[in-house]
């Protein structure tokens, strides 16, 4: 079961760096650079959030993090042209979506078990999800998410506190585990497949920019 | 006098994140990109600081920083038309000033009483009062006051300097510490309501640039 | 010895300082915000290392290192017009980039020493070398070298795998640092004098990008 986790993190993590390196790959830039962008996307939430808790950082504990997001990023390098196909890119942002969730799940359990409140644990679930990515956009000068209207970092906000209540009422099992991460991949999920964008009403209208 | 403190600081706290939430605003943003914002505004200066200290991060420690500047920044959100009132906009801006100030003196007496020297706690002063708005403006794609001639970071220099000379001379007293605050507010309203610049001297030439 | 390693250290962040302010330097900056570029470029690095060590940041415990970054920068600030000169600047070039190699053979000893494994150290040697320039580009809103063909990661990359090398070999010895570090900077002198770019092969080509 442990070992299970173990190995699909280490998928979730192969998805993230492949998606930062499609998603930063740009004319001109190197396998170096490209490579760098990648393990940034995979492991920079993750690190935010152990500087933040002031814990030591999880890829120094453990480099298999480092050489899964390496590997993946240098595969993503010269297989770019196939990535792009269609399917293999929905594929890519489903995994990644699922490695939020899953991240967002085991940051809640790492923060709690060190003592943490749930709001600090909540915070960690989210920056844990979307810091890679920002960290990564703002090396690539690319607009980043907090700039649109991509629901990337609510199912995460909403599947925390979901999580959060289950972990109130029923305690930690298998099930609500399971249950956590289930609730933030499907409200990911759905809001890929429908191409939901946040409400008018809790969007800037362009008027208040004059 | 503590429970006052605490009261002024949490009014700082939310000045930080209604001026991060108005200057960052965009057309397209939503209010979870927005909140980001103006929270990163309001906590990055001292998240920094107490990285680089290596002590606990204060918003760890007491959550109310963090709901504090999350109310503020839905508020802003929601009521951004009004606050672009010149008035209101202005009233931000000193009480933004008033924070830097009360901030800066904070964060100096939390480095000396960890026991660093002088020196640290002046560069703890200043990432705290810039910390902040140095990162909202890499999130958002904007220049940041390191690119313009505002006087920002030059009253929380000079008012450290000051503080420090102070408590040099007489220890650190409640007096010293409100000389300390208002120094540093005063120099920086002065720039506010002046429209002061860096001098010309202190200013790289344009022809220095080919 | 270690006198003189200190001073050779302190020369090569005053030459990291002075390439990050003329990096920077753009129309309307002020002596604080060069200042500050100057600073991050020549500290930044390491302070990451630090931060992700989880060990004291090598400047909170030494002054020195920012009064010599202040220092320099603002001296590169008054001069910065016979800074441009192609010599001088070429100077400074070469050595930046006999700084990132005795920092990178530094921070890779500094990992092992605390217990860290050889992937680590190799890791924060990188950073130690290119963390400083990320973060100024970052700030000053330039391309950085992550988006260009530019041959700077990648001699401390190879070169860190040489030092450990040698170091498997034949234990640390002077002279096992002295060779790590001339193999980094002469690789990166190289690539200097010669414009040296990453081959095509190991570059993006355009048609991937649509």
């Amino acid at each position: 079961m442990q070992d299970l986790n173990y190995l699909i993190g280490m998928t979730a993590i192969a998805a993230f760096a492949m998606s930062g390196v499609l998603a930063a790959a740009r004319k001109d830039m190197d396998i170096i650079g490209l490579a760098f962008m990648g393990v940034v996307t995979a492991l920079g939430g993750g690190t935010l959030r152990d500087l933040l808790l002031n814990v030591p950082v999880f890829w120094v504990l453990d480099f298999n993090y480092v050489w899964v997001a390496i590997g993946a990023s240098i595969s993503a390098f010269f297989l770019e042209k196939y990535l792009r196909d269609e399917n293999i890119w929905a594929a890519i942002l489903y995994l990644d979506g699922f490695g939020i969730a899953l991240f967002g799940v085991q940051s809640i359990d790492k923060a709690l078990l060190l003592g943490f409140s749930a709001p600090v644990a909540l915070v960690m679930a989210t920056l844990t999800g979307i810091g890679g990515g920002l960290i990564r956009d703002v090396l690539a000068q690319r607009p980043n998410l907090l700039l649109s209207r991509e629901i990337y970092a609510t199912p995460i906000i909403v599947g925390s506190l979901f999580y959060l209540a289950l972990l109130g009422l029923s305690g930690k099992t298998p099930l609500t585990s399971v249950a956590g991460i289930a609730f933030t991949f499907i409200f990911r999920a759905l809001a890929i497949y429908r191409h939901w964008r946040m409400p008018k009403w809790l969007t800037l209208r362009s008027h208040f920019n004059g």
